[in-house]
C-alpha cells in the first residue's frame, strides 16, 4: 500500500511555505528544495543522536540534487539549548563563509529546529532555512510556525525570534527509530490539539490510541497532517500570538514552571505539557469553565497514554514563582489557557489564587523529587 | 535664540516612527513617550562613560511622566558588543520580570544601541525599543534604520536583527561631552551621506567645517536632520537592504576590513570609514568610475577634518581576507560601494584585483601597525 503525499501550506503572505508530509520523502529532499535554492549552500545542522541515524541519507538527497552541504553536529538536548551551543552555528556558518542567499536545515527534534531557527534568524540578520523535524513532538508542533529561540537560566524560550521556515518537510519513517518514551512526549501535543480546537481529533484519539503507539504509517501520517492543519491555520490568523495562537500554550505555563524547576533534564517537553494539560483541565473545572466529566476524559487519556498525570513535588510558591518567569506573564498576571470543554478553550488571566493553588497540590506527587 | 524642534518620519507602514531632533530636548524624553507607553516599564541601557553624564537626567524626564524605571550599565567600548555583555541586558532584563508591553531604551552611542536594538528584538521574540543616541555617530546613522547585532569574532555585525525603535529622540547638547575624536569620527558618516546622495551637503561641509567642528547647536541640529532625512528615504525605500540601502556602506567593506585586522579596539568605527571611503574614492577613479579630481575632494576633506585617510599597514591579503568575511559578500564576490560623482555612488561586485589591490596598497601607511 502507497500511502500517499500530504501537502498543506501555512498562509502567510509573502512568508507563506509548504508543509509536506509522508512516508519514505526525505529522498525527495533536494528536488523539494531545488527551486528555490538551486547552486546555493545548505548546512545541515543536526545533533549527536540523529545525525548517526538520516544524516547520510539528507546529505544523499541533497547532493543529488547538487546542493553543497556543510555540517553542524551539536550536542543532544533540551540543556544545550543555550548561547554556548548555538554559537557553534554560528562559527559553523562564518568559517564556512555562507552567504545571505544560503540555507540552514535542521534536522532533528524541536531543540534542533528552535536553534536552527533563530540562527538562521540572525545570521547576518536574517537568512533561511528549513525544517526537517524526526521527532513526533517537532513534526506536529515546533517545526510549524516560526518561534525560534534557547532558554535563559531563568526560563524557556525567553530569548527567541520569528522566523518562518520556508519548507518544513517530514517523514513519519523517521519516528521508527524515535525512543518510545519521545514518541509519548509528542503525542501530548496531539492530545493538546484534540483539546482546544477538535474534538473529532480527540475522540479518534481515544478510539485509536493502540494503533497509534505502535505508529501505524498511514495514521501517523493522518494524525501529522490533522494537527499541522490545524496549527496552519492558527498560525495564519494569528502568527505573532496577539490572539488565537496562546491556545496552543494549553498545558504549557505548567508544563514550563516543570521543566524550568527540574532544570530542563529530567523531564521531557512533552511530559511537562501532559501533566500541565492535567491540571489546567482540573483547574478549569474547579472553576466552572469545562463540565469535571471532560476534564476527566483529557486525564484519562493522557494517563492511558502513559504520560504523567501529576506535577512533581515542589513548593506551591516555587511553581507560582516559576510561572511569573514566563513569556505569557501580561501586567503581572500569569496567563492560562483553560479548556471550555474538549475541542474548545480560552486564555484567562484573572483567576483566583485560592482555585489556582488547590489546582496545584491536588495534581503533585506526593513525594519529594 | 531658540533652536527650532525638527521632527522626521520614518515611513514603514505599521513599523513607522518619528526622529525627534534638537537642542535641550531630552528633558522631554517622558511626554514623548507618554500616550505610547503610558504605564509600562522603561530599562534603560547605557554604559559606564554615558551613564555619570546622561543617566539621571534621563531618568528624571522618564519618572516625571509616571514611567518605572531599571537601568542596565554595559562597559563601554567595541570590544564589548558581544553576546557576553548582551547577556546582562537579558539578565536584567528577566530578573526584573519585564514583560512583553514594556521597553527598552538605548541612551548612548552606536554600541549601545545595537545592542540594546538586538536585546529587544530577541527578548521573548520581540519587545519595543527607543533610541536615544548621544554620539555624532549614532545620531546620523547608527540609531535610525532598524539594524541590530553583535560582532562575531571573525566579522562585525555578523549576528543580529532588523528591529525598528518606535522612536528616536536626538539633543544635539549631548555632544558637547563627545570627546573630539569620536566627534570626527561621526563627522565621517556626515561626509558619507553628501559624498553618495547630497552634493550639496558635502559644499556645506567643505564651506563650513570649521564652524561644524566647534559643535555649532543650529549647525548641528542642520546636520543631523540633513543626514537623518536621507537616512529615513532610504530606509522607507528599502529596509532590508536589498537595493539602495546598500549605498550607506560607503567606506564599510574596507572599513570593516580595518576594524577586523585591529581587534575593534585601536580605530573607531568612523575613522576606519573615513580611510575606507578614501579607498574607495581611489578606487573609482582608477576604475574610471569617478572624476579623479572628485575623488580627491572626498580624500581632502576627509584630511581637512583630521580624519585618517590611510590604511593601517597589514599584507594586501589580510584585507582581501578579512573583506570576504563581510555580509556583503555574494556568490563569492566582494561588493563595494562606489562614488560615480560627489552625490551619486553604485554598488559594484566585479572589480578586476589588480586595481583593488592598486587601490589597498597605494593607501597604506608605509610601516607596520
Amino acid at each position: 500500500m502507497t500511502i500517499p503525499l500530504h501537502s498543506l501550506t501555512v498562509e502567510l503572505g509573502p512568508r507563506s511555505y509548504d508543509i509536506l508530509i509522508g512516508s519514505g520523502i526525505l529522498a525527495g529532499l533536494g528536488s523539494a528544495l531545488q527551486s528555490r535554492f538551486r547552486g546555493r549552500r545548505i548546512a545541515v545542522v543536526s545533533n549527536e543522536t540523529v545525525a548517526p541515524l538520516y544524516l547520510a541519507q539528507t546529505r544523499d538527497a541533497l547532493e543529488g540534487a547538487g546542493f553543497r552541504v556543510t555540517e553542524i553536529i551539536l550536542p543532544d538536548g533540551e540543556s544545550h539549548k543555550n548561547w554556548i551551543t548555538l554559537q557553534r552555528i554560528f562559527d559553523g556558518l562564518i568559517e564556512n563563509r555562507f552567504e545571505r542567499g544560503d540555507a540552514l536545515l535542521a534536522l532533528g527534534g524541536g531543540v534542533i529546529g528552535d536553534m536552527t531557527g533563530f540562527a538562521a534568524a540572525c545570521h547576518q540578520r536574517g537568512v533561511p532555512f528549513v525544517q526537517v523535524p524526526t521527532t513526533l513532538l517537532a513534526q506536529v508542533d515546533a517545526s510549524v510556525g516560526g518561534k525560534t529561540g534557547i532558554n535563559h537560566p531563568l526560563g524557556k524560550n525567553l530569548i527567541g525570534a520569528f522566523h518562518q521556515p520556508c519548507l518544513v518537510l517530514m517523514d513519519v519513517e523517521t519516528l521508527h527509530t524515535l525512543p518510545k518514551r519521545e514518541r509519548l512526549a509528542g503525542l501530548a501535543e496531539v492530545i493538546k490539539y484534540g483539546v482546544i480546537w477538535d474534538r473529532e481529533l480527540f475522540t479518534l484519539l481515544e478510539t485509536r490510541l493502540e494503533a497509534i503507539l505502535t505508529g501505524e504509517a498511514t495514521l501517523m501520517v493522518e494524525l501529522l497532517t490533522r494537527c499541522c492543519a490545524i496549527k496552519a491555520e492558527i498560525v495564519a490568523q494569528d502568527e505573532r500570538e496577539h490572539g488565537t495562537r496562546a491556545l496552543l500554550n494549553f498545558g504549557h505555563t505548567f508544563g514550563h514552571a516543570i521543566e524550568s524547576l527540574t532544570g530542563y533534564d529530567r523531564w521531557l517537553h512533552g511530559e511537562a505539557v501532559a501533566a500541565g494539560m492535567v491540571v489546567a483541565g482540573d483547574l478549569a473545572a474547579r472553576l466552572g469553565l469545562c463540565p469535571p466529566e471532560e476534564a476527566e476524559q483529557v486525564r484519562a487519556l493522557i494517563e492511558r497514554a502513559g504520560l504523567p498525570t501529576r506535577l512533581p513535588a515542589y513548593p506551591v510558591e516555587a511553581y507560582l514563582e516559576a510561572m511569573t518567569h514566563d513569556k505569557k506573564v501580561s501586567a503581572g498576571k500569569i496567563r492560562f489557557v483553560l479548556p471550555e470543554r474538549l475541542g474548545r478553550a480560552v486564555v484567562r488571566s484573572d483567576l483566583p489564587d485560592t482555585e489556582l493553588q488547590a489546582a496545584l497540590r491536588a495534581n503533585m506527587e506526593p513525594s519529594p523529587p
